[in-house]
């Protein structure tokens, strides 16, 4: 790519000019050399975030609705691999665990330290750590930044104090970590049984709802997570910092997120650009309107900014937006889709002539294209489906295959499709086909043939139906025709990003 | 209401020009007195498409892969109450009911005959019948209007001879009627054991696909149904002629419809004003994009129209769009609230900062106002929640009772509820209480108290959640803070409209 062009220097220093206030004066803070380490995080260390060799958990206890009891049994349920040091003034023993008054009298180095306790008494907890040398803290009590001034105080001072020892901070106001691959969950700690598989999405999020959500709804709709992170106030690492080391993951192959307020926005932007050459990111931004901003105020301290702003940076530097938690899990789905589409033409194959007019004004209503069949297609087609479907049908896009008999969609499909796909860049199948493995692994099948997007929409997506396997193999299913369709746009915005960055 | 404004004068004048050349030419004809019937069907004898004594099934057979066998398995499943004459040439006998040669053979008048046999054989079947003189005739194949001037030749035809007899036609090209009151089911036939659970929702489509939809997930969502009817081309009985009927039907108290063309645009405007004095008409036109408008020319054969225009002139009479098949189930179930919000201020109570945000955001990005509470019913919060939430929590709008402990929301919502609702029209609540009977009474019980709207977001939307005692019970649940808003919001459009009428 060459020089940007003035409308996106416009768009950036915009953008950049609105970073805010807190985190300027931090920053003025960081240069005159009050912190001790003041240099960037090295995003390969922040591996030890999610793989810590031991985790010190501060405030550990035995009652289940306190949060160091929730972790605990967490730590246990989902078989955490690391080393596992519990720390509460009491001592004692904790379901068989000793437990150590004082993180300081741990007998060995802390990698990883999750500060469970309330806000009264976290700083002091921190300045422990901190003399520890814990690499890591994650502060999980809210009552810091998020109230205001006089939090606001605390918590930078809380920060100061952890950089002196060395130690980074994740959080406050966070419900920290969830990996399945090292067994670390205290995201959705109360949900027993939670998966141990993992997968290559990422999430970060200052919001502990928004992961748990996306975790839990993104589970039963086939989704797997790499890494989850809930950042809170992002009072010391920050999202951009995380994004880094997504951007570098070999686990990660889609980075998804959830900001209130953008952090470091210059480093954001150029960081995103770095990374979404390599992998999508999908960003739900929140504080669109003046209440969400408030809200935003006291829920992470954060100052929103300008959506519209927020907005056109993160094009520019292709990121792929979201709006709402819905819309963020459909986009994740989509981009399990191994192949991209290489236009905007789309091919609508239906089982009912309804399903064909939603599924025409979704897609053109996003700015795709329900492609014009060539003669020559269209004949074949009706060679295809002759003596199949009444002689009466158009097989015009959207081909509408009326009463297609149970039983033959995956011998016909496939054949439709391929003989489309000359002349389309992707899919939307309506069928009434049940949705089992053998329609599965044929769509599969063609899907490989043809290297372009197949998204498919089922017969009547009642609560029983599992689109797990469907989205483990890359053909993303949506309970309807608007939805199928943004995720297709979102897979043509990609292709286009790509595609003006080769020239 | 007084005289009209001069924009909606406009705006409906515009709308009236956009009448289609198709139904214009019919309409001449109807006035040069060709047809028999020219007068307008009489709503209230509509009432026999739903509750015919004596049903015809033309085309009966033992096949279920045909419709014709199909609808028999239905009838007979779902308890059809009529009495029932299967009409086969080949006469004998099929699942020990007797089969007629003819229609014509029937040693009873007939009030509804169900045509399920191809298109090339159906005008016949349509002059028998008429011959017989069954007061309604549906015509379930396609191949007719929508596959152009021969096919609409045919079609006028049919009708013609229809009406001859003095039969009206429901169709052609539509799955007929679902009334389960009746045991009548031709539109899902296909699912055994759909419920002959009654409701007072009542559907009217063009497409069987959005009739079958509607209906499946609207039972999931705890929708039931007065009256599903799928019209198809509309050749001769129209959406206006349903609406007008289902305005004076006891049994239905909300009224739906899907729609590709719009017939007769000027009564229809004039029939939905009546009504929605009365009851929520909530309609998805379909044809937003010319892709959209094209595949309904082969779907239904309808002219689409201008889409901005429809969209004003039904505004303008009271209804409610819908864009697509979620969003119409979504304010389906949104006007099951026994109460509208006599203003457009929200109260969200939430369990977690994000869901807050999310919330806020989402209502007023609808135009809907998170209200700022008075410092008095703040300080009343405060108190309330005292001990039993950390005491940094700010109580502003929304309300985090974050860490509330569960088992604590069944008392502490209500009360909360209640203090707010002087400063409030509507409530946005979410909670990680369990959605069982208790949590559900107690909230029922206090939205029968403040008389206000209460729409839900449960804790993590899994799929083994049932909302349908929820809904049954007029608290709405969503499973994003996004659809609830929008729920709200068009409660807060009917209350408008309502008030702009007393004026």
């Amino acid at each position: 790519m060459g020089t940007p062009s003035k409308f996106v220097t416009f768009i950036r220093n915009a953008y950049l000019d609105s970073s805010q206030l807190a985190i300027k004066i931090r920053e003025e803070k960081e240069e005159k050399g009050i912190f001790k380490d003041v240099t960037k995080v090295n995003p390969a260390s922040l591996d030890l975030v999610f793989n810590p060799r031991t985790v010190a958990l501060i405030g550990a206890s035995e009652n289940e609705l306190k949060s160091g009891g929730m972790f605990l049994n967490s730590f246990i349920d989902c078989g955490l691999k690391s080393e596992l040091f519990l720390v509460n003034p009491r001592g004692g023993e904790i379901r068989g665990l000793k437990v150590y008054p004082s993180v300081l009298d741990i007998p060995k180095e802390i990698d990883l330290a999750v500060i469970a306790i309330p806000a009264s008494v976290t700083p002091k907890a921190v300045e422990d750590c901190s003399k520890k040398g814990a690499k890591f803290i994650v502060v999980h009590a809210a009552g810091f930044g998020e109230m205001g001034p006089e939090g606001k105080k605390i918590e930078e001072k809380m920060m100061q104090t952890a950089r002196r020892g060395g130690s980074r901070i994740i959080g406050p106001n966070c419900m920290g970590i969830y990996c399945p691959e090292t067994g670390f969950n205290t995201v959705v700690p109360y949900i027993g049984g939670l998966t141990e598989e993992s997968g290559d999405v990422a999430l970060v999020a200052q919001s502990g709802w928004v992961c748990e959500h996306v975790m839990l709804i993104g589970y039963e709709r086939g989704l797997r997570f790499s890494k989850v992170l809930s950042i809170g106030n992002q009072s010391d690492l920050t999202f951009v910092d995380f994004l880094e080391y997504l951007g570098s993951d070999p686990k990660t192959n889609i980075i998804s997120a959830y900001i209130e307020g953008v952090k470091k926005g210059r480093d954001l932007i150029d960081v995103a650009k770095k990374i979404s050459r390599k992998k999508p990111i999908i960003i739900w931004k929140a504080g669109r309107t003046g209440a969400g901003t408030k809200a935003i105020t006291s829920h992470t301290g954060s100052l929103a900014g300008d959506h519209t702003i927020h907005e056109n940076a993160f094009k520019q530097a292709g990121i792929i937006t979201a709006q709402g938690i819905e819309e963020l899990l459909d986009l994740l789905i989509a981009f399990k889709s191994p192949y991209l589409p290489k236009g905007n033409k789309v091919g609508i194959i239906v089982g009912a002539g309804g399903a064909g007019v939603a599924a025409a004004d979704a897609c053109e209503t996003l700015g795709l294209k329900v492609a014009n069949l060539p003669e020559g297609t269209r004949l074949e087609l009706k060679d295809l489906l002759r003596g199949v479907i009444p002689p009466f049908s158009g097989v015009s896009n959207p081909v509408d295959t009326v009463w297609l008999p149970l039983g033959q969609a995956p011998s016909i499909h496939p054949q439709m499709i391929e003989t489309m796909s000359r002349a389309v860049d992707a899919f939307m199948i309506f069928s009434y086909e049940p949705y089992g493995e053998n329609y599965l692994s044929v769509l599969a099948k063609t899907r490989e043939k043809i290297k372009k997007p197949i998204v498919c929409v089922p017969p009547h997506p009642t609560k029983g139906l599992d689109t797990t396997p469907w989205t483990k193999r890359g053909l993303p299913v949506y309970p309807t025709p608007k939805r199928a369709a943004r995720a297709l746009s979102a897979l043509a915005q990609r292709h286009v990003f790509l595609e003006k960055l080769k020239k």
